[in-house]
């Protein structure tokens, strides 16, 4: 099934539910290798998010790991501190997922703008519609 | 009316005339700022159409001017040639739109991995359908 | 009214203080997208502060959050932290201000080169005369 | 005298005119190193000038020659082509003129977003109230 129609099904889930929490966001969904397969940033949102959404998909697709796992790991501290400096910036906290078919990572997605754990939250939702 | 709503209303556009007519394509629309507001990759489309379009939205954008118009001027042997390397990389040939809100220019929207016929037609499509 | 007058108005009043205090500084206006609308710096500054400003102010616009604020979520230890990688390379420390038009962001001021409580102090004089 | 007053006293002469003419500009003033040390913005600019703007300044202060006389060697052809790509990106058009104290080099003040004929106009007017 086509890469793109799946990712605008993840996005519009995405915004669906960001906007009826009241949450601007914007929301990534990019390839195994990081390249953005589709974007989509609501009228709420702030541009800060425009960039962080993109990263944080980005992390979660070229390392196989969902944000929150990054995190433990990435972050001061943990064994692989100083790696969210590589591929052009990742983000080493929540609001990201692996995409995979089957046992292979095929992309990620990524929103943010909302709080933590609502940006956490969406980017489930969206990885469950993708 | 929604930005958001009207930017995939114009990708909606460009993907079903560039999947007719079988080109892979990249289309980015963006804000007056040049920050992304849609994006999308049809599935045939390469990779390195990804950045090209961003930065074809961005130049119409950021400088109020279609890509074919600014090609005139910032080629080599034209009067603003080297204006192409500000802003992180600007794209001098067509393929984008200026989007405006009567005489304001609001964003632009930019197509990528056509040919470059092909890109302008489609850029011009997604703008008649913002 | 004019935002060019109203960043002025905010860097003269930042001006004026930092000149009084004995502070060499640089300061910062910019719109919601953190594009620069106004600088200024004061002849008894450093060179450091002219980026250190404006990543400030691009900081608070971008996300609207003052940079007190965001230093305590973007922080080692804090929730977002590696945020301040993104959009450029952001400031996780005070002397930035959101601009505001009743609860919209419209843009973001920074100060940079006195002390840490002089440039948030600074800051906020700046915000009030915009 | 204050390096950062008789900037302001350029921009506010480019201001004046620029509006004066109906055009939209940005202008910028560095010092002799390239350092920003004065910048507006006015309400009609686009985007995209903002950098510009910047970056004539620095090139007619980093290399001590206006930006009519750089486009003669820095263009395609010319002695020195490709030095455009240097210190972070160049501007080999009109639209910047070196600031002077006697024969000494102290900066460089660019005007962009009006036509190049205006900017180049906008600048030398800039500069003579430096």
């Amino acid at each position: 099934m086509s890469q793109r129609v799946r990712a605008q099904a993840a996005i519009d889930a995405v915004v669906e539910k960001a906007e009826q929490q009241g949450f601007g966001v914007a929301i990534a969904v990019v390839d195994a290798a990081g390249a953005l397969v589709g974007f989509a940033r609501t009228d709420a949102s702030l541009i800060g998010p425009v960039d962080v959404a993109q990263k944080k998909a980005r992390t979660a697709a070229m390392f196989g790991m969902d944000g929150v796992d990054f995190a433990e790991v990435a972050r001061p501290g943990g064994p692989i501190y100083s790696i969210e400096h590589t591929n052009g910036g990742l983000i080493s906290f929540g609001g990201s997922v692996v995409l995979r078919h089957g046992q292979q990572v095929i992309g990620g997605i990524g929103v943010a703008g909302a709080t933590l754990d609502a940006d956490e939250d969406l980017a489930r939702t969206g990885a469950a519609a993708f």
